[in-house]
């Protein structure tokens, strides 16, 4: 049984190492979520002294971890804004860094608003400096087609639960050719006699029992996105996405948030005026209809965009979402927006 | 949908307060597994300087972040022997007590050979001199009558997949008026607009996607328990065990590691003379019967026992497993000697 564990544990490293492009199943190692993932590499890749640059789109998942870090006198850390295109937001990310910048941290797609960075432009530049390039998939991985050895990435970490279909409770933080100093250590079925952590992967940065059966329900998910086709789902949120958009244009007493130019994730948030983002979401909520409110753990965001007051109301389709479902969701936010407006 | 998922997580936390006896359902935090538990109280309540006291019998789990703890500069140290009698075992506990001594890390149960250490008495010390009381109950949640106001526990950290019958990926801190500095910060859920984790419990200690379906699972074990009875539980072990123990010390070429007196846990390990541990449980594997051969992570208790040699091979009987099972596994254990010995 224990060997047949082992087994389903190997094919999920597998699937998520032939997915994300990585440079072999060991350097897939399974985390509780992408917050355990991002806050191992934040804190095991930076020695006292070293500098960290982050994009404005971060979530609390990054921002918390590296501001606690400079709150300790460990590390200090930059914030650059995304710019209007490409070629702006890579100058802003270029005058981030310091002579001692040791680690960028980026989000594949922002969780509030949907804007995408030019990450492997980014990683071209981190690779010829020597930077240590974290790449935070929480809402990129399964739609968009996250590259690492092509786009340079040196760390990536993803959740389960999300876009790839995984239960919660579910991550990786999957490596190419860099580790970071483990932030958990104990059991690891290996090297039983030895009181250090022993080095190799996956085992280093897996300490104690395995979550086996969410480690299987997210194989499976990796293996559905897979077969469904990450192109595919990206076309198809995406067509959802801009149908929202334009008609959430249209209706009078709707603010849509519009993203930077270039590449977007699929999803979008939006304000009735003068209504607070959650009161809107409870009312749809009321109605059977599941979006966020509030401030998404992503208050740097919410200052970039001018969010911070009200938060936003954030629909994110999946592939399984119908026309019919945004018709309805549309419907609701005419008549919010109607009611609160008379 | 959300809502009724938190009640579910409130729900578990409610059933592990009751079982364990502990001082509100918020001191209860999920972490995924027990090692996750160990490591945030380890790294949570020391200070530079500090030193630390653990029993013989600790874990990996235990030994390994107190270990890097050593290495790091951060705190020192001492190991303390089980005695013969309880009263030996609290005199060796005091005598490794120093005057920076922060906090003291204790198994509740063996995980090798079943030994417990009178946590009751080492409690009322702790809580005299303000150290900080951290119980492993890895082997011990959901078979020995923990309880962590009675015992003075300031700090218990359990896994949800052994006694407490959850799933694998599944552990909790269960805190008592002190709060370890959080291992992993992050997403909330709440004071999203902070860069600062926000300090009250449980969610201080709980950043990212909770295992929600994980923790549905550990909370349906701990209900199953407390209906079973932990004391009818520990009963019904004990009751295979001593009779285990008496047939396996009748089996030539077979030695059968005692235990300290006192109180002892529900397991048993063995050797069969002049063969290692990983064979014969290999050997009996074959057949079906899942025991343990190796060093159980547990290099220190191996050390303690004479066994770090060949390790042991470690029977953990539940309340489901028969006299039948025990029998056959009596049988395999003659076969194995009796052909070893010829």
């Amino acid at each position: 049984m224990s060997v047949a564990a082992s087994e389903r544990v190997y094919e999920a490293r597998h699937v998520l190492n032939e997915l994300f492009n990585g440079v072999g199943a060991e350097n897939v190692c399974f985390t509780s979520n992408c917050t355990q993932a991002l806050n191992t590499a934040i804190n095991g890749f930076v020695n006292k002294g070293d500098h960290i640059v982050i994009s404005c789109l971060e979530h609390n998942s990054v921002l918390r971890p590296v501001h606690l870090l400079k709150e300790k006198g460990v590390a200090d850390y930059s914030v650059f804004d995304v710019g209007k295109t490409d070629e702006e937001t890579l100058l802003n990310f270029k005058n981030a860094l310091k002579s001692n910048t040791k680690m960028c941290i980026i989000t594949a797609v922002s969780n509030v608003f949907g804007d995408c960075l030019p990450l492997k432009k980014i990683g071209k530049i981190t690779k010829e400096k020597g930077i240590v390039f974290v790449v935070d998939g929480a809402q990129g991985a399964g739609v968009l087609p996250i590259n690492i050895c092509d786009w340079g990435i040196d760390c990536l970490c993803v959740p389960g639960h999300k876009g790839l279909m995984g239960p919660m409770g579910t991550g990786a933080i999957i490596l190419n050719g860099v580790t970071p100093r483990a932030l958990l250590v104990g059991g690891t079925g290996t090297h039983s006699k030895s009181y250090i952590q022993p080095p190799g992967l996956p085992e280093y940065l897996e300490s104690g029992t395995l979550n086996v059966p969410g480690i299987c329900g997210f194989c499976e998910g990796v293996k559905h996105v897979m077969k469904s086709g990450v192109e595919n789902t990206y076309f198809k949120e995406r067509s959802i996405c801009e149908y929202l958009y334009q008609s959430l244009r249209e209706i009078e007493g709707v603010k849509v948030y519009e993203t930077s130019k270039g590449s977007v994730g699929a999803l979008l948030s939006f304000n009735v005026l003068n209504m607070h983002s959650e009161t809107v979401a409870l009312k749809l909520a009321q109605e059977g209809i599941a979006v966020r409110g509030g401030y998404h753990c992503a208050p740097l965001a919410h200052k970039f965009k001018g969010t911070f007051d009200v938060g936003a109301v954030r629909v994110s389709p999946s592939i399984y979402t119908s026309k019919k479902d945004i018709n309805n969701l549309l419907n609701l936010v005419r008549e919010i927006a109607f009611y609160n407006n008379i």
